[in-house]
């Protein structure tokens, strides 16, 4: 039996999201845009998965929401609105992102914003260096700041609190990559007071393409795929109707997940133990990120390989061989074996950024759910790779 | 029991194509871009599609077909490629469409290329001007070229075979919106051509969600989603796999569908039995496009509700209460009732395009079907309505 430790590159749908789903992936005439009484069927549900959506975030106004087909297209959308405001500044004006964001975000302000991107560094934990972006802010030239709000790898939740205020005032877009949070932590964007907010539904056992941007209601968005009137006309093209509303599911049962204590309490646990298992297994091993501010449902550990010249893609290997899945890092970067940015970013040495797994795990009542007994068959799997590329040195 | 004649607005998903989903929807792991086991299962089932996908329109590379979200993101990348290329010109460029294009493609050319659209006239049959075009594309300033394939609303046909030779001749991109084709015609990348063309599979009765854009090799295609290197860096976002997977089964079907004399017959023979009902049962009613050219699927008529200071939303209305679900033209206009551009262009007066109905079928063996019985009914309600709405004048 496989057993899944990568639930942050992405998670199975519940059964609760497919039943959702299935009426609507063969219902004739369920083109919202359609004034035919089946068209306006399928726009009340649309809207049905907006208020959801909105519940889930804390955002004041349905209308606020805006469905993408994905998380990398959320941010690129922000990222295109960044550059149509900074084009109309008359002035050069750059992006700051932070140094833990995922690949998507630094491409996404690379494609915009060339060489006028600015990182703002982490600390050793994780955590952004609310400081120091300040400092960027004060220059009064940034066009966009885009943070990530828990990060991928690490699992480290940054504190955002306030932060949309101190963009605002110097003339910047807040862009808040959510796409990790939902049910791993409550999410407000109005305490944020972020601009624009991204999520991704396969993140969190919604369906596969189909994400949200969230655009605060005085915030201007030209649209990145422009066409048809759909979603205010800040996204065009015939709503993924079945795709929304299994997001819509999705985000209630995410929603729950984050406040409940118990819920969070299992997974962590679960977490705890696969952690402290590998921690004692494994000489040398360490957690990467701040342990006090974390999902409940990810560690990331770095590994002492060294005299093998190895790195993780060895116990990778040697994990995948036993039917266990984990990643190294972001699984959209796992194809191509570097030492992860954000580990580096930490201060991590490129041979520990290298040796590290990311082991990320899925609340009860999931289809990739993780047991008390995966947890400790992963560790002792973990353990057992470990002592093999162990034993090629001596 | 309502029936669906707005089938060309959008199709009911199979079942087969539901079917085809289903697994990968609450499948865990299923991320193309790790690299355990679980990931590579879904990555071979996303080339398997790339496949099917290749063999619909005559590709012959299945490595040129780049999985989106829509024909509306298709249509805006494209236009993104031609801004791109334009920028690097040095020199000002234009773009080209026809007249009788989506409303998707006229905004994607305008956000890109403002003032500097350039269309092209169609007949009074709604064919594309070819002599036209190549006037145009004499100038030498031509950027993209973006014509339609099926026109969405009449169902005509555009003769495109060679145009891409021709497009590249003159230094521009082609881009045909081939959106409304699969299973009505047969697609041949080849033959016309072309650098890009987009297709959408709810269209086809494939699912909502999934677009595709395919790009012959020789052809530089910036990311409009920047971010991960999924789709060889064309177009980021974790794959949406049963979405994808959905897709490739559909354009199976779609290329069997566009062979199979049988299905041709069959369909048209419906259309045209609602077709000439409608004519015979309203005095004054006429075809808007070139039947020889035109899809077996649809119709598109026009009324004599002269002096009644009424359009096609009357008809609409009397309609829908008896459970049919029509449209007057484009379901993404169709919110916001103005005479059809295409029609228009096609010479017809505002009256008389502010009356017409499109009326579209679908194929057997699909959730939406249309049956002989069906069509009969369809046109009995139509001759009804219009009779009532001419008694409004008597």
């Amino acid at each position: 039996m496989k057993l899944h430790f990568d639930c942050n590159a992405t998670t199975a749908a519940s059964m609760e999201v497919v039943e959702a789903m299935l009426p609507w992936l063969s219902r004739p005439g369920a083109n919202p845009s359609a004034t035919h009484p089946a068209g306006r069927e399928a726009a009340r549900a649309v809207q049905r998965a907006r208020d959801q959506v909105a519940a889930l975030i804390g955002a004041r106004r349905a209308a606020d929401i805006v469905f993408t087909s994905c998380g990398s297209e959320s941010t690129a959308t922000a990222f295109h609105a960044a550059r149509h405001r900074a084009d109309a500044a008359g002035r050069p004006q750059r992006a700051v992102i932070s140094a833990a964001e995922h690949s998507a975000t630094k491409k996404a302000a690379a494609a915009r914003f060339g060489d006028a991107v600015t990182t703002v560094p982490v600390d050793a934990g994780g955590a952004l260096d609310r400081d120091a972006l300040s400092a960027e802010l004060a220059a009064g030239d940034v066009a966009i700041v885009s943070v990530i709000l828990l990060n991928n790898e690490t699992g480290v939740i940054s504190d955002l609190d306030g932060l949309g205020e101190e963009c605002r005032a110097a003339g910047a877009l807040l862009y808040v990559d959510a796409v990790q949070a939902p049910a791993k932590m409550s999410i407000d964007v109005e305490r944020i007071g972020c601009d624009l907010l991204g999520l991704s539904g396969h993140k969190f056992h919604g369906p596969r393409g189909v994400g949200v941007l969230h655009v605060s209601g005085d915030t201007d968005l030209p649209a990145l795929i422009v066409g048809g009137p759909q979603e205010g006309e800040r996204r065009a093209g015939t709503e993924n109707v079945p795709g929304i509303v299994g997001f819509g599911v999705a985000a209630e049962r995410a929603a729950e997940r984050a406040t409940c204590a118990q819920a969070r309490a299992e997974i962590s646990a679960r977490r705890d133990r696969l952690e402290s298992l590998i921690l004692d297994g494994c000489p040398g091993s360490s957690i990467n990120g701040d342990t006090t501010r974390r999902a409940p449902n990810t560690t990331n550990i770095g590994f002492d390989l060294g005299g093998t010249g190895l790195d993780a893609t060895a116990l990778l290997a040697l994990l995948h061989d036993q039917g266990i899945e984990v990643s190294a890092g972001s699984a959209c970067n796992s194809s191509r074996m570097a030492p992860s940015a954000v580990l580096l970013a930490m201060g991590r040495s490129e041979a520990r950024a290298a040796s590290a797994l990311r082991l990320s795990l899925a609340h009860q009542g999931t289809p990739d759910a993780t047991s008390m007994a995966d947890a400790e068959r992963c560790a002792a799997a973990v353990i057992e790779a470990h002592a093999q590329v162990q034993a090629l040195i001596r």
